[in-house]
């Protein structure tokens, strides 16, 4: 029997779902938010659909009977259907914009509305990123000490004030004091370090507390980077209040204590959530985008693009981005206006200048030294370092998340962040490499080393000729730098471990910036080491040549760079949109080719153990009913094998155009879960007349019940043009074309299923009928190709949940 | 009656169509053209595309009939079945590579070969590009004199080699002497000038004439700019040998003939056209690109990134602009793909260094100076004068087309180009901006201006305190600057009307540079004025605050740098593409947002006079069958009124499954010119079962007859399953079901068009069936959707020319 409407009630996702908790809240909770979600108030006529053929009934700018043509939450969308309408919408606004002047004005404000809402969209995501990057720098630096001339100055903000502090050092000023030197009056001994270390847990503790409380009193779906779900919206899913405006309010402040409390996660995800909140927010100011769930995901497709704008000061990335990785229906009208609303919040950001250096970009590197062929060697390595690393990621954190959903420790989130947070702080302290936030790290990473450097990271011995050559020539390591390798390597075991646990956990969590760190650590150490070694063997066989004894031939920072980038494409399996938003970073062609050489092999490896980036496996995971545009099915089924009722099901449930009663009719409905009906000529002679929703069906019928004289059991209900013969003392009938689908797809059973998942693809369908020689024989759903693809893949079909 | 197969010959063509020279000279052309063309000894079995069906009969990888499943020359291909096969082929090297070692790494080479074909081709287009860039330099600089070092040195490689000149200095040095000089002896006089004025108009003459000829006599594809042609080629559409080896070879030398004879036209569109040549040579080095026509077109869609990629050294543009501009079909493979192949062109073009200055992007430019939020209106003033500009050029170009089409100027094309090149030449000569090649102005137009700068442009007076305060600050205009002025208006006059004209001529000629030009001029211009303003009245209300009088508040190359793409936009309706290849040609964020001002007030200004950008009004004049991916369909027709046949014409010409015999058959398919048939249950029971093309009937039948004992011309022909029962004594049946496509698209006959014309855009369909309740109805072709949309537009629905 076809299942082509299983989902009962939400108690069936409850049992056996990660979802269990958020759906479960959600519920609770729907009831104080007074956001219209994701789709209410939406209402269409399908009618309207079919243009000016004989089933329009009805106006496309008026609200038809309520409910009609509205989605269930947790149910696909019909893109077709959606677009259709919104096509519907345009030509009444232009026909009518030749009668009037307002209509007229009407219609040009309506036709600019996508540009403005862009414009708002950058305006409200880019002060939002500005404030979120501004409030956890002040939390973070909180962590460690307090600023004496005001508690709500950053370390930062606090020695800029300071007069008596020079560029260079900076971090250190009378004003700023740890927590050791205000209480025991003194930085040095090992009360005041024991003390700053206890304080410094306390506060991380706190912040994750709140932050873990905050998320399940407010808003469950605040948790974790928001992309898989956000992809899943977007390929045209219905998730009702995932970007509504308690989602954003909880998102934005508990995305600032959790990246304060000092947790192994970054902020990039996130962002993209809160963007992408901050747009369909947006969006109900516009009519044109309220009431269409396909017009809206375009501009959520921009949203995802303004998001990763705002995180790495990178709008082209951002908007290759949302292209590769997020957006499953990218026109090319979205293409120009992400590029718009990316660039608009990229300088809303720059104008906060939450950096205080005047950058767009998150990371800003300069490197002064040409890369060598050579060295794709190494650039090469890291990328299969990335992607052994990306596919070893995803299958321990999908583990540990199943671990999470069947044992008892699901139970208890609170106490797993705290427990993180916890032994993430006692270890993190110590190091200083794995004490200062993911991206101050990277930062430091990427980070050349000139001569007056003082960090560790430059400690290297200061030989020859002083001030004349090259000041950025290779040097030998000297302590410092040892010291810190040491510290390096610890941090890369220390991030490599925790952040399996922690991508995940209820809280906000982005995976960009801790990847990129573990691929920033992995490539700064092999970077220093090949400049070691080409520093004592530059006439060597392979440094002969290129790396004269006076010359800067291996930045370090560069091999940082490009191991950045091999992690987090191993992970996420991107590729052009991180290697344009790692050129937007350093605004140079040349280093294209080693990110390009790293991203690609580090894909390759990764897909080598397994197809789906980290996104792709957290969907599945959940059981959304995502249809990955980019893998292509493989298997030489046919339509007829997939299709419902199967050869041991009963036959399909099927209405006829004009020999069923509004009785038999509702009978139908009552027996069976389907959410939609094949209207066929006769049960004699199968043959296909159009589709009919049971949504539309059931209020139409209880509409015409409650406001039509003489509908009753008996009447009849009429599909077809028109009305059969009838006898004068029967009850007139219910004529119910103007609900139905007049065009509903169909392919022949002979159709391989290459070529019908392509078409569910592209047209974004919900389901499919099956015909032979031209009579109906069956059913297709976008759930049951998820579920055949299932089934070849060896996976449980069953974990397909939704619709 | 539908007209599904007009085209009786290619006869029709020549008549109306500007195609007439095109296609009639390949026709005399193909006969020696060895090189197979875009779609020769490709064959595919439709059974195939079946997959595992009953009408399987076929191996995917070895050749069925020959002939069977190819297309004709100057027809659309079928997206769907050219995938599918392409799917079916890569099942069976899956398969097969589980069975031995050797299938494995066949397997493996299969899998990467695409990476490696794009790394061939961008190494190919890269060379060739070089090759022409360092080919045009030299033979432009043999228009004005000689090196007497050796002739194949131009001006700026002869003055290298010269010890006596500065960098500075460079185009000065004894070496290199103006023919007028060589002849005379001195550099001075009139006589040494009208000298050089009258051998610069024969060289002129000389190369054009070449140019023209060299078309004429070798491949009439090489000339225009091929954007118009790709587009079409890449939507599915076949024109034999527009991308052959012969085209590859004439396009590469002309387009340097026609670059030098100082003609005003670019060679960014021809280099497109020339790395699409490259990639379809290439392709034949592979199986699967050679015999899958939507394969292949993957590859030209990353070849036409290629292509951007080299001309102006911005390979993120490029792709973008093969995505946003050229490509129907782009994939996600396709962008990574591209991305690397467009990488490997740059480096290779820069690795040949053909400017000599290290730089990958075609003008080098670095401002120095911030922009203020009130340049914004400047800037938008230059997007209204590209967007003006550039609907007026497209309306006067298609014009002249249309002209040269209709009159008996296009029977004489080597006069036309000789005149236009005379004209050029005789008017370019004495200014100095038109003297100079396109590429050499804009570079120049852009440029910003530093205190030593011997160039007219930056005739500034001297002011004030030398050596003290900004050597960039605002200064006076001198007389220099005013000639300077003088000339430019001029070149911008002349520029403007010059290019309608030479645009379209039977050369190769791009179009990016001469638009550019035009907008360059403009908004140097007023880039001059608005800095002169700015000097004289600093303290007014506009400069007040933000423009000190020692201030370098106004850069006039930035302004060039604007209209510049505020023209370009306008003539090619490019957005985002446009925005992204000049930020790579500065690499500076901060110049995104005036780009994106003028590129987007352009787009909206020309949209108002005309959707349509050059290259599809182009389409549009040669009739191809161009379904713009862009434009939504805003009428609300359906389906049935657009199919054929219409209710006035005969019923249509269906094949029954089981009742016809092979003379029956063949009489139908002489009769009519279809190029496909529906087959159907019975005459009187017309319910569809599959599709069969006229070109696998004919081949299958006339197989046959040749090959099959007993097929005579009563023999039934049967599509079904299971051959109906026999008179023994009859001649076996001839069994065609392997040649039936099972999986016909439908729609019903209320179908709104606008979800049709998705269909066939998304899908990439030829034609499609229509049903009601069952019953087959009629046809939709690509060609009738076309017509519809033509009528709709008040267009001659003729004007599509074909299927």
């Amino acid at each position: 029997m076809s299942d082509f409407w299983t989902k009962s009630g939400r108690a069936v996702v409850f049992d056996d779902d990660d979802m269990v908790d958020i759906a479960g809240a959600t519920l609770d909770f729907s009831s104080t938010d007074d956001v219209p979600p994701l789709s209410s108030d939406m209402a269409w006529s399908r009618a309207g659909a079919n243009g000016t053929g004989p089933g329009s009934l009805m106006d496309p700018l008026e609200d038809p009977v309520p409910g009609l043509g509205t989605y269930e939450d947790f149910n696909t969308i019909d893109w077709v259907r959606e677009k259709s309408k919104d096509r519907d919408r345009h030509r009444e606004v232009r026909v009518r914009s030749r009668r009037s002047t307002a209509a007229l004005l009407h219609s040009i404000s309506d036709a600019f509305s996508g540009w403005l809402l862009m414009l708002l969209v950058g305006l409200m995501a880019g002060a939002l990123a500005g404030g979120i990057d501004i409030a956890a720098h002040w939390l973070t630096d909180m962590k460690e000490g307090i600023c004496l001339d005001g508690f709500w100055f950053s370390h930062e903000h606090c020695c800029w004030k300071s007069s008596e502090t020079t560029f260079k050092d900076r971090d250190r000023c009378p004003q700023w004091q740890t927590w050791g030197e205000l209480i025991t009056g003194t930085s040095e001994g090992a009360f005041s370090y024991i003390l700053n270390y206890l304080i410094y847990i306390v506060w991380a503790l706190f912040f994750a507390f709140l932050a873990v409380t905050l998320v399940r009193a407010f808003a469950p779906y605040a948790c974790g980077s928001g992309i898989p779900e956000i992809k899943t919206i977007l390929s045209g899913f219905i998730i009702r209040g995932y970007l509504g405006k308690w989602t954003l309010i909880t998102k934005t402040v508990t995305l600032v204590l959790a990246v304060s409390s000092g947790l192994s996660l970054g902020k990039e995800g996130p962002l993209v959530h809160v963007a992408c909140c901050c747009a369909n927010i947006l969006c109900h100011l516009f009519t044109k985008y309220r009431k269409n769930e396909a017009k809206r995901r375009e501009v959520l497709s921009a949203a995802a693009a303004v998001g990763v704008s705002v995180a790495f000061g990178a709008p082209i990335g951002g908007v290759l981005f949302s292209l590769e990785e997020v957006s499953y229906y990218f026109p090319l009208k979205t293409l120009w206006r992400s590029f718009f609303a990316a660039l608009v919040a990229a300088f809303t950001l720059r104008s906060i200048n939450p950096f205080g250096n005047s950058r767009l970009v998150l990371f800003y590197v300069e490197f002064h030294a040409p890369w060598h062929l050579v060295e794709l060697v190494p650039f090469i390595f890291l990328g299969i370092f990335g992607g052994l690393w990306g596919a070893l990621f995803i299958k321990a954190n999908i583990a540990w998340c199943r671990i999470r959903k069947t044992t008892r420790l699901g139970r208890y989130p609170i106490v797993e962040v705290l427990a993180v947070t916890a032994v993430t702080a006692l270890v993190a302290y110590p190091n200083s490499y794995t004490r200062m936030s993911g991206a101050e790290l990277i930062s430091e990473l990427f980070n050349d080393c000139s001569l007056l450097d003082s960090s560790q990271l430059c400690g290297y011995l200061q030989v020859g000729q002083t001030g004349i050559g090259n000041s950025l020539a290779d040097r030998p390591a000297g302590p410092g730098l040892f010291t810190a390798l040491w510290q390096l390597a610890l941090a890369l075991l220390f991030k490599m471990l925790i952040t399996v646990v922690t991508f995940g956990m209820k809280v906000p969590s982005g995976l960009f910036i801790p990847s990129m760190a573990v691929g920033a650590i992995a490539g700064r150490l092999l970077g220093v080491g090949m400049e070691q070694l080409a520093y004592y063997n530059h006439d060597g066989l392979i440094f002969k040549g290129w790396c004269t004894p006076e010359a800067d031939c291996i930045t370090p920072g560069l091999y940082a760079m490009v191991g950045a980038a091999a992690c987090l494409g191993g992970v996420t399996r991107m590729t052009v949109s991180l290697v344009v938003i790692m050129f937007e970073l350093t605004g140079g062609l040349e280093y294209i080719v080693p990110l390009m050489a790293a991203a690609m092999t580090s894909k390759w490896v990764a897909d080598a153990f397994g197809r789906e980036g980290i996104y792709e496996a957290h969907i599945r995971l959940n059981g959304y009913p995502f249809l990955e545009p980019k893998e292509e099915f493989e298997h030489s089924s046919l339509a007829v094998d997939v299709m419902r009722p199967r050869r041991s099901d009963p036959p399909l449930a099927v209405l006829t155009q004009d020999s069923m009663t509004v009785g038999g009719v509702e009978a139908l409905v009552e027996s069976t879960r389907y959410s939609g009906f094949p209207v066929v000529v006769s049960q004699e002679s199968p043959r296909l007349v159009g589709f009919v929703l049971r949504r539309d069906l059931l209020i139409s019928i209880d509409n015409a019940r409650k406001r039509q004289d003489g509908v009753v059991g008996a009447s009849l209900v009429v599909f077809s043009e028109h009305p059969p013969a009838q006898a004068p003392d029967g009850p007139p009938p219910l004529r119910l074309r103007g609900i139905m689908d007049l065009s509903p797809f169909t392919v022949t059973d002979h159709t391989p299923m290459d070529i019908t998942v392509d078409i569910f693809r592209k047209l974004g369908l919900r389901q499919c009928l099956v015909t032979h020689n031209g009579r109906l024989l069956g059913i297709i759903t976008k759930k049951d190709i998820l579920k055949h693809m299932a089934q070849i893949a060896n996976r449980d079909p069953d974990s397909i949940l939704f619709n």
